[in-house]
């Protein structure tokens, strides 16, 4: 049994809708079709009016292309962090020579709203503005969910753009999308298809800001994928946006709030379980993600992990980065996202530090 | 029936192979195992012991992450076209700041052999030499082969690293891939596996001068493919990378040489029953691909191509761009190099221009 917090486990539905012969996405209506109800269904998963489009390739696409479609050489790139996604946003801001501002808290602990602050008024006080700001709602490396609303409200204050990575939170738990500018998802987390495809729910404003900077990279452009009523910028991944329309119709059947629910009630009875086997939430509950629990085995998470995949056959994650052996990860998201499930995986993780 | 050149259609198996559960690329070394087996039978396919790479993404991915790799800003780059795949490059070049320079022949016409050589010349002269040079084995189009061997000659002659796209060739006939620096396929077209996937034949050289140039972004970027040993750039795309190593699985089963006949004699069955129907190729029968073929319809393509989809339910494509409505293509390649279909497609043709 699969268990990693993404790629998750895809349900026996949405693999066979993979393996269906499928139209030609440059001549056949059918596909443009398909791929328009995919990108109006996933607004509903997003909860929101923006356009939302839904590039050919694996979710980090999406964090390049958002970074290489609105950042020109020189400007200045609020990244604000606490773990290795967030910092990772500054790298992309280097590698398009942008000005990356890194405001980093720790591992286990909320973004600093002071430094955030400090940063922003910094900027506006020396007359050289961010022009946009990076987040990470679900940093899964360590299971953080982070409270965006704050961090949002000061960048509407000083009218600063944001880009946020929602990948592993997207289709889990509520995301306040019509907040954000660039918001990115990706097929292989809650939304349980083949990873291949990433989402990204953009605003008109974030649409004007591209116009203007014409980025000029085909594949990490989010911009060509504003109007595909012309034509795809390329040949699409016919059988994976298959699988995502399947995936998305389920989570449109269910409710999403009841699969918002369903999330809560595993990661809940995840943490209970723990709580009985006296382990330690990383970070603490707080700041826990309805999709993703880590728990904090300092030292252990690696041979845990190989032992209840040997003993069990139940595939775990670690972390990663410096915390790779010290956190074992449970991802409850998307099919996995089930009390019985869970149940199981807390079993094996029982036996095996028994 | 889809008998389009790219994407192809897939054969069930292969279709299948993307239906089953999948392993987690990061953290189960099954997945890392097919993916080196996948490389290794690729260079099979390929005829050469060069490495071989699989990125995530569709064919057009590998053209743009070629020239991401090599091309530092103010590199010159020789892009010789016949065709608009040719023509593509040079705007790749573009956006990678480099300086293209395009020779271009006629899209009917072979390479302008004397053209290339007086560039080459010319800049050796004035000191200030091609970096690279990007040439298109099957402009896809036109359903142009073209003959790489005396451009590859003056490409050693002048010590400049060759860059070809292959998509549309490779798996259907024989590409000299050994000659070639960077060699480009894609899983849509002979392999008849689902878009998706980018693969890359990367000679030493190559390799070489991408560790020089340091290229910084993680999705256009060749570099980070040479050693997965340590994990992927990101997570991989497990199905569709299931779905190319059953495909070409299967060409191994049949046998390259026999892939290669198997190609030609559907070639030669399409442009037989073309000539008893009084059409023309485009271009003529000495540069006709093995893979695809083009007939000539001036004004007419895109009228004939809809009659054939709505009275006999065989999809079909036209040329792009200037010859979009005058070329109708007959896509006979991977799964559908196949005589008895090409006698099928031949015959609604028939009929719709009786």
């Amino acid at each position: 049994m699969l268990f990693t917090p993404g790629p998750t486990a895809v349900p026996p539905e949405v693999r066979e809708a993979m393996a269906e012969p499928q139209p030609n996405s440059a001549v056949q209506p059918e596909f443009a079709e398909r791929y328009d109800r995919l990108c109006r269904n996933l607004q509903q998963i997003y909860g929101t009016d923006h356009d939302v489009i839904v590039p050919g390739g694996e979710g980090i696409l999406g964090l390049e292309a958002a970074i290489a479609s609105l950042v020109a050489p020189g400007d200045r790139v609020l990244c604000i962090a606490n773990g290795l996604y967030g910092e990772g946003f500054a790298d992309f801001v280097d590698s398009y020579d942008g000005e990356a501002e890194l405001v980093s808290a720790d591992y286990d602990a909320g973004y600093d709203l002071d430094a955030i602050e400090a940063a922003l008024a910094d900027a506006e006080e020396a007359d050289d503005p961010f022009k946009l700001a990076t987040l990470v709602h679900c940093e899964t490396p360590t299971g953080t969910l982070n409270d965006l609303s704050p961090v949002l409200d000061l960048l509407e204050e000083y009218d600063v753009l944001s880009v946020v990575d929602a990948v592993s939170s997207l289709g889990g738990t509520p995301v306040p999308t019509d907040r954000i500018d660039v918001c990115l998802g990706a097929s292989q987390k809650c939304f349980s298809a083949p990873p291949g495809l990433t989402t990204a729910a953009v605003s008109d404003r974030a649409w004007a800001v591209m116009e203007e900077r014409e980025p000029t990279s085909l594949y990490t452009n989010l911009l060509p994928w504003r109007d595909v009523s012309e034509g795809f910028p390329y040949t699409h991944l016919d059988a994976n946006v298959a699988a995502l329309a399947e995936a998305v119709s389920r989570l449109r059947e269910e409710g999403i709030e009841n699969v918002h629910d369903r999330h809560e009630r595993a990661a809940e009875r995840c943490r209970q379980r723990g709580r009985e086997l006296g382990l330690s939430l990383y970070p603490d509950e707080s700041r826990a993600s309805p999709t993703v629990t880590g728990f904090h085995m300092p030292g252990d998470a690696q041979d845990v992990r190989q032992r209840v995949e040997a003993d069990h056959d139940i595939v775990l994650a670690t972390s990663l980065g410096d915390l790779a052996d010290d956190i074992i990860r449970v991802g409850h998201m998307g099919y996995n996202a089930d009390v019985e499930k869970v149940d199981r995986v807390m079993d094996a993780i029982a036996d095996v530090i028994a």
